[in-house]
């Protein structure tokens, strides 16, 4: 029954040892280990510059120990009302949930675009004019990106605060000036570095507020605490990582760009039945989900290949409504989409060490279980 | 105006690069960087073992991305009602009543003992006959520890659950079984790994369910979220930084033993006016706070200090009443010794790289502020 898995589902590849080492001295040196020193800050400068669109002096950016407490914190910011209404989509990691409830609001559930599968600004907008609510945070899942322009209208037209969870997204979102942009530095992400997030946005305020808010709420001016925070510091330790890991991101990104390419062809071919989620094929994923064909199930045909040495992952099965911590939650509408996609997904191996023939591999054992599913009763 | 300083105030003792290199070569090998790995597991088993009294196998252990988010997860696994009261000293650094209010508690500031300036079991037990509180969270402030067996008589007594805030007591600090224990490893503490933290009791239930409330709340058996949790794990890196701390724990313990003997010496002969804590002489301190005779002022010292190029920082001026975020919360009693204390405590230099000769002239600058009050108008 255990079946060594030969082919991994996610393989980290963050700098080695040896690429962080020239950074360590510097912390070492320094004597200076968390709280806002050199290297966090040279780290901050450099995420920022990887923002084509931002031009400096307008656009602000802190980092934070993970991108769940970035989005506890960007909420928190927003000053809303105790028990504020926050949109989230119902297909996403749970700590999109938990953060808004950890902020102190309520989540309220959005379905999904049936081909992006994302909480889109339209679909927002009719929830809004259905009811309204106090804030929104859609979701850029799987790391497809969220249409900053088409929030910014959003924004511009219903007032509504929107907070961007980009957690996967590094690399393909672009940032708004009036939107907040939470992105993750997680292991599994394009650009890992352990742990560690940031946030970025167009308005000054916020930002630093945010900062402080991650430094226990100590004002930076008046060295007393005026807003209740927690401890959110990145250390310099995970700076030196990311330091490290920027410096080979441009060729990261293409090595990436060509997994996924590459990926699409094989799978396209060898299994043509599965359904992809709509978003760019130039973009930087750190993991690929699939939508298996309407009447399979996601959990038969994962048993399936983890027999033959393939693991999957049922992101995000169950979707945030079926977590007995979010009974209570309401939906704005019947989750239509959520319900018939969510026991259908599966993520499949997708890291930068998968050879061709790994890849051959899963669509051939894919399609198998697609197309017989006589074999899946063999185990 | 911009004296340089000669003698600065902390000056951290981590290990070095090289000492780590090792470790993140594991890292490497393993490609696991987060998420309860096999370092930070060997880490927990460690720290484990540095507590004496501990028997394998009765006490439980888990580690935090750092002590704030321990002592808020530490509160929130009590289930206590919601805005339930938790009795805080009023002198502690801010996190003490942050971490409460974050966990949806209501802070409620006690007194300190004049000579160990804690939060006793005996004041803990005067408040609660004078009003009652859902719980207990002393402090083992400048690293003072807390007796435990006291507390732990508290807890028979009373009912009322004790987490004891040993943010900068390990070395010092024993444990209990019917209380949680959290402990600091920012870089500033006696064992610094840069940010870090953990829980220790004796109640296995409290520190698996602490554990999962780390990792989002997800359930380790049955994958679902059932308490809303946040992302507070401890990185593999900074699990790496730990390892080589403990590697030369002992005999940095020994040092932090001596210069805190040497430096009580030199001190109390070259000014001996000043009020020390109460505390045993053997321990192993992060911090050296003083206290000013009466009369004396905290900050004209520390202003007159700089100027000689000696750094001080006012540890825990203004006391939790007086940052407006806690305006609100209320009062056991007048919080006499706290009101008397405070505007007079000091925090002097004190770390392992400190001379004799740099001691020597802390002791002789502040016997000369002290003495001859003119002297500091010379600025």
């Amino acid at each position: 029954m255990n079946h060594p898995l030969s082919i991994p589902l996610l393989v980290p590849d963050l700098p080695t040892a040896t690429e962080v080492l020239p950074y360590l001295q510097r912390i070492e040196q320094a004597r200076w280990y968390t709280n806002f020193g050199p290297l966090v800050r040279e780290f901050e400068q450099s995420l920022l510059n990887q923002f084509t669109q931002v031009q400096a002096g307008e656009w602000y950016l802190t980092t934070v120990s993970n991108g769940t407490l970035g989005l506890e914190l960007a909420l928190q910011v927003l000053n809303l009302p105790k028990g504020a209404r926050v949109l989230i989509p119902a297909l996403t990691f749970v700590a999109t949930a938990t953060a808004v409830i950890r902020a102190g609001c309520q989540p309220v559930l959005a379905d999904i675009d049936p081909d992006s599968w994302l909480l889109t600004p339209d679909l927002a907008l009719i929830a809004w004019q259905r009811q309204p609510y106090h804030a929104v945070m859609p979701v850029a899942t799987f790391g497809c990106p969220q249409e900053v322009e088409a929030w910014e209208s959003f924004f511009a037209r219903t007032g509504v605060p929107v907070v961007i969870d980009a957690a996967g997204a590094f690399g393909n979102q672009q940032v708004g000036k009036n939107i907040l942009t939470v992105f993750s530095l997680h292991a599994t992400k394009a650009l890992g570095i352990g742990e560690g997030g940031f946030i970025i946005g167009g308005n000054q305020h916020l930002i630093a507020a945010i900062r402080e808010l991650s430094n226990f709420g100590i004002s930076k001016q008046a060295h007393f605490v005026t807003q209740v925070g927690t401890n959110a510091k990145m250390s310099e330790l995970h700076a030196a990582v990311g330091l490290a890991a920027l410096a080979r991101w441009s060729q990261k990104q293409q090595r990436y760009r060509q997994l996924y390419r590459d990926y699409l062809t094989i799978l396209c071919r060898a299994c043509p039945q599965i359904i992809l989620q709509n978003k760019p094929i130039e973009g930087i994923y750190p993991v690929l989900p699939i939508c298996l064909p309407n009447g399979q199930n996601g959990q038969t045909v994962a048993t399936y290949l983890a027999f033959q040495g393939i693991e999957t992952r049922r992101w995000y099965c169950p979707p945030i409504f079926e977590h007995s911590a979010f009974a209570q939650v309401p939906w704005s509408d019947s989750l239509e989409t959520v319900r018939h996609l969510a026991g259908r997904l599966l993520g499949l191996p997708f890291h930068l060490f998968m050879t061709t023939a790994d890849i051959e591999q899963v669509g051939m054992e894919l399609n198998r279980a697609i197309q017989e599913p006589g074999v899946m009763n063999c185990g």
